[in-house]
């Protein structure tokens, strides 16, 4: 049996791989996109087995190109995981501390690290599409007062030395990751559905949705709404909640919701992310 | 009297100007900075009477930062407006359509016309850090072979011409701005509301929440979340509804709120803008 093939967004040795990781194993073959649409093209067109996707992150909030790719594509949300974000500085063998004077990283990854800059003015922040990216560059051009902020999984990838850990200014940073196939998977044990609706414009009407969970006794674990293109100031509504669409209580509470919604798609069941 | 002063994040010529300008006329004296930051930092030090922030758009979505600010600084909401985002080729005078080559504009102001570098592709779209920036800098270096996209406002102030208008691929764009002051203001007629409030980690309770809202038959117009930091999965949620604090049932709304919330913030009551 070939190894099932996972395609996320960045080069090899990002976030996104260190989770499919996580959740799958290390049996696994990964390939590395340029872009969160074709994480999910290559599902979709069978030339990957499952993709990955980062969907939100504990300290910048929802990642929104992700919540409207999992509205406009068909694809099943079938597990979740969550990493700790924490940043080392990475450097070629044989360059130290003192030589470095420039560093690549990931806006947001650069931004993280605002304390590590403000102690080492000499060293400058340099801008990088993408974290595991700015190592691979290093790895290939094997400059001599460079470094980047990457995790240390991207440095053995690619043979190089960390030389600092943890310089995130803020510890308590995660990103939770959502898994995607083609069709949903069975499970067992305890799980959670993610959905997306849109409601009908009358007043009261998000209190009349959330009645729907709320008299069921089914908890929502996230609310977050996302404009409808061609609709000022309409939106969508992204619920995930406890509980599976194979639970009676589920199905009653998602056909109640048909009675007060324009549009109701399922997204997934999956199971709970535990740590 | 000396003009109200108006700060907003950009140059002039920013979308914010235009805001500015239909929301309090054209006597005001107006100042562009760098970051949302600056524009709470003018404000608070009283060197400007009022800032103007972009709040949401309806293609996009919530700005994040607007939000994070608003809860992290000490302004009052005192008005809201918006502006459809139309962005138009402009060139220096003397330069045609055909000698083309270069458009600068921000990001997300050439992606909004990817359909326009699709039918031209001749023309090479980059990227600058900002739309009214872009025109000011074409009016300096007078290149023979530029355009920036922006809108036809900045042409006027930097004497430039408009080639060609509502290149954007999607017309239903639209863009919700906040007016900012030290303290509330009095005002008259139909008003909004919004608010920050942090939830007990208990279940149901943002449906409890809602109930606050909708026995009073106050309607909400916008629901957004936002990450707490240093508490991950937990989030602030911002409400907008119609009314005021001056009314009754708002304040037995608000009221009841606290019971069942660890924090409240008003952020501003402010006349509903309409059409």
């Amino acid at each position: 049996m070939s190894r099932a093939k996972i395609v996320f967004q960045g080069e090899r040795g990002a976030f996104s791989e260190v989770a499919a990781r996580r959740l799958l194993g290390d049996s696994i073959s990964v390939v590395g996109v340029e872009s969160f649409a074709s994480v999910f093209d290559l599902v979709e067109s069978r030339k990957a087995s499952l993709g990955i996707i980062p969907i939100e992150n504990s300290l910048i909030g929802s990642i929104h190109k992700s919540y409207d790719l999992l509205l406009e594509r068909e694809l099943s949300v079938v597990g979740e995981t969550q990493l700790r974000i924490s940043l080392s500085l990475i450097a070629p063998i044989g360059v130290g501390f003192k030589r470095i004077s420039r560093v690549y990283s990931h806006p947001a990854a650069l931004e993280q690290c605002s304390g590590f800059f403000e102690r080492n003015p000499q060293i400058e922040p340099v801008l990088y599409y993408d974290t595991g990216g700015a190592v691979k560059m290093l790895a290939e051009n094997k400059p001599a007062d460079s470094a980047a902020l990457a995790q240390p999984y991207a440095a053995e990838i690619y043979g190089l030395k960390v030389l600092k850990k943890s310089l995130e200014d803020e510890k308590t940073n995660f990103t939770r990751f959502l898994l995607l196939a083609r069709k949903p998977e069975k499970f067992s044990g305890p799980g959670k559905t993610s959905i997306v609706f849109s409601m009908k414009n009358q007043p009261g009407v998000l209190f009349k949705v959330l009645s729907v969970f709320a008299l069921r006794d089914i908890d929502l674990t996230k609310i977050e709404s996302r404009p409808v293109r061609k609709k000022a100031w309409q939106y969508y509504f992204y619920l995930d909640f406890e509980g599976t669409v194979h639970q009676q209580e589920v199905r009653n509470a998602l056909n109640h919701l048909e009675e007060i919604t324009h549009f109701v798609k399922v997204l997934g069941s999956y199971p709970k992310w535990e740590r």
